[in-house]
């Protein structure tokens, strides 16, 4: 690979609460997936989010979850489809609005939490979510693991999509992620963090958690910013791609 | 007059929540104020609010409060401005994501309830929350009282403004609205209604509380929908104006 | 049976939205339900239906459901067992913090919507809920359908339950309702509902929507109050039970 | 002074966000302030709090707010009054349900924030606030800043008072605090921080921003777990209350 982005889901805290260090979390990253106020986030958030993305000249976009700021958009929430799609649309337009205020393009989307591994599982709920997507704008990338119902989804719908590397997490030989709680499933080794990510930019692979070695297309490595030393994590990451002489690029500049 | 506008607060519901009968009033009335979920409102109603507006080709605007559900906006919040003006851009964004996925212009905008009172009153407050709507978009109509602290800002700022008039509710020598509570404020008796409406439409005046000639230059009368009988007297508003021979036009059509 | 409870679900507006005529419906019943603020309801509300409870005589319970105002408490969602069980303890403290200070019992409890339809399924929600509220109150009575994981659980806990019957509702052979949507689940009319009524009081039986002869041994009958014809079919039942000599006795003083 | 009360805001996170490390918090006062789910907080996060009050024997008491989480309870909203009580009552109820259930007493009140400050200010507000405690629980202590309208209305109903000298922000002559924002308003300096906290335990004085000796007649002192450097700060406090001989008591056993 010669370009990668390097993205974090952002804006996360709510009204006096913060969760990770955004603004550091913004210097290092080519895109952002911003909290519309749903699982998190809110108006300010999201105001400042947009900000310093333009003046980073980082991709802005729009982190869709359910309404459970209690549960933080984690726990699997039965609504009816046609509801759903429109608790995405009115995510998606509220961050658009402070992106049309600050004269700043949003340029994609992705799922969170309960819903992202709901839409992921069930081609039945990614489908109509994405289409309400569409009808919104059909020129947003849909930003999401790679081999899913959403990206099946999008591809069907003709959206471009940045497929993501969570470089601290296992994958399994069908290229899912191991389950949190399931031993292995996150990778806490600095170096083998770094082993990871030398490996899928060298070569386009990784080793499954049963060590076979699974072809991995992505366009964009998933910081976290919320975990101990997620900041550190982040800069060596930063700097292992550095390293190799890899160029950070934002999803919309490389994105089929 | 040759032409008025007929608008009302729509979309006020909340979850299984409903508090008038939208489909009634939107084939009365030209252009719809819409709430946006801080005061009232949801994603669902927001959706089939912009549908319904969309289908009978009426105005569609946003209709901007507090972060108060359970107060319906009508309590007044010390917000510092910077924050209620970010709280402005994200309803604006909101209902602008259904009137764009729904292929339908939104027009305009207005202040409810406690907020509506307070930048009415205060410059100081107005203006920033105008600058915020101008940001995200330039060429939507403020809707608002006459003579008011949010009119005078709008025209300083270079906005189309759509003066209301409110047909069941009594004014002073001033043009201000008489309080709620105080007696004589609103105006019950159907005939009385119709005659303000047809003294309106004939020199452009209302009488004041206080018995004097009062000029009402507007371009719009308010319905309301959420009071017992209000359908009733919206439908004989209608009729009172199309007996005169004046035509129902959407704001955006005859605003200045 | 010689008596019978009359119970209805109460409180379930929240700030200015009403959804039944509270008022109308507790001088009909000799139970209610009352939300506490999680799926329905606020402070104003539950403090107003404590006072009218008390006024009437009325024997107050707790109706706690999920923390989902927007969708009215009736999806499901997959929340952890023991931060569910801190929500109903939180429901229960914050009612029995009204009754406390009217100086007023409150006597019994229910789950509501998707909540109720959860624990009734399964005995590993049913049985840590009522732990949760064991550990407040070991002497409120359960209100559930009888025959399903909250009774048992009820039975088993050692609480004091009152079974219920809906009288606009079809059960099955094995007593459990015939969910919603499905033809004949719900009964629309009113002589059918009589007779269902009727028959009940005079041998404690219902014919299954199969067409079996149902044992329905109930402590008390549901009143909805929040279907068009509510409170027509309320009162008609009330008169039914009356006619037949049965008494209306709230669950407190005949629930085992 | 023989015996001074160390009490702390805790609680005061919100589904996955926390604000201060309650658990250290826990272990160096003797009184707890819960907040209760309106302006913080929520269920999983008071029974925590009790559970560890119960484990410390450390006296629990609810802290009560605006129903605001966005703005952390620190904004003033005009909201009649008796629905204000309602709300006291409400969140008095929700943390006397995990009280319950844990079988630990809740032996103290405070209002929070913007609440506290409009109460401290208005006896027409304060007045019908604490009398709503009084009708849940008159055996409450209310826990206040000393010589405000909530002393004095706390002290006209017959409630026991605990006082809190506030060690890191400056008083004006009159025994008020200095507004955050104003020079001098906050004391970062530990040492001189050290010098108040000795004073007051010695003779009972303050001097006040204006360089005059002010009686501080308190029973207690508050730490702050919200801002950097709490816990250190807290931890020195505790020390030199220690180094002087005199006891750390929680405020049930010597309010009056």
């Amino acid at each position: 690979m010669n370009v990668i982005d390097l993205n974090a889901d952002l804006g996360e805290g709510f009204g006096d609460y913060t969760i990770a260090d955004d603004t550091a979390l913004m210097g290092l990253i080519s895109s952002a997936n911003v909290a519309c106020g749903f699982h998190a986030g809110d108006a300010t958030i999201m105001a400042n989010s947009v900000r310093m993305a333009k003046e980073r000249q980082v991709d802005l976009g729009a982190h869709v979850g359910f309404p459970d700021l209690l549960g933080f958009g984690r726990r699997r929430m039965q609504i009816d489809v046609p509801t759903l799609a429109n608790y995405v649309t009115y995510q998606l337009g509220a961050l658009a609005g402070f992106a049309q205020a600050a004269d700043y393009p949003m340029t994609h989307m992705s799922f969170h939490g309960a819903l992202g591994n709901m839409a992921a599982e069930d081609p039945a709920l990614a489908l109509p979510l994405l289409k309400a997507v569409k009808a919104f704008n059909a020129d947003l990338i849909i930003s999401t693991t790679a081999g899913n119902a959403v990206e099946h989804g999008a591809r069907e719908l003709g959206f471009k999509v940045a497929t993501t590397f969570l470089a601290d997490r296992a994958y399994d030989r069908h290229g899912m992620l191991v389950r949190r709680g399931l031993p292995g499933a996150v990778i806490h080794d600095a170096q083998h963090i770094s082993r990871r990510v030398t490996r899928l930019l060298t070569d386009g692979t990784v080793e499954s958690i049963e060590g076979e070695t699974l072809a991995m297309p992505v366009t964009s490595i998933l910081l976290h910013g919320d975990t101990p030393g997620a900041l550190t994590l982040a800069q060596q990451i930063r700097s292992d791609i550095e390293a190799m002489g890899v160029k950070i690029v934002p999803i919309s500049r490389h994105s089929r």
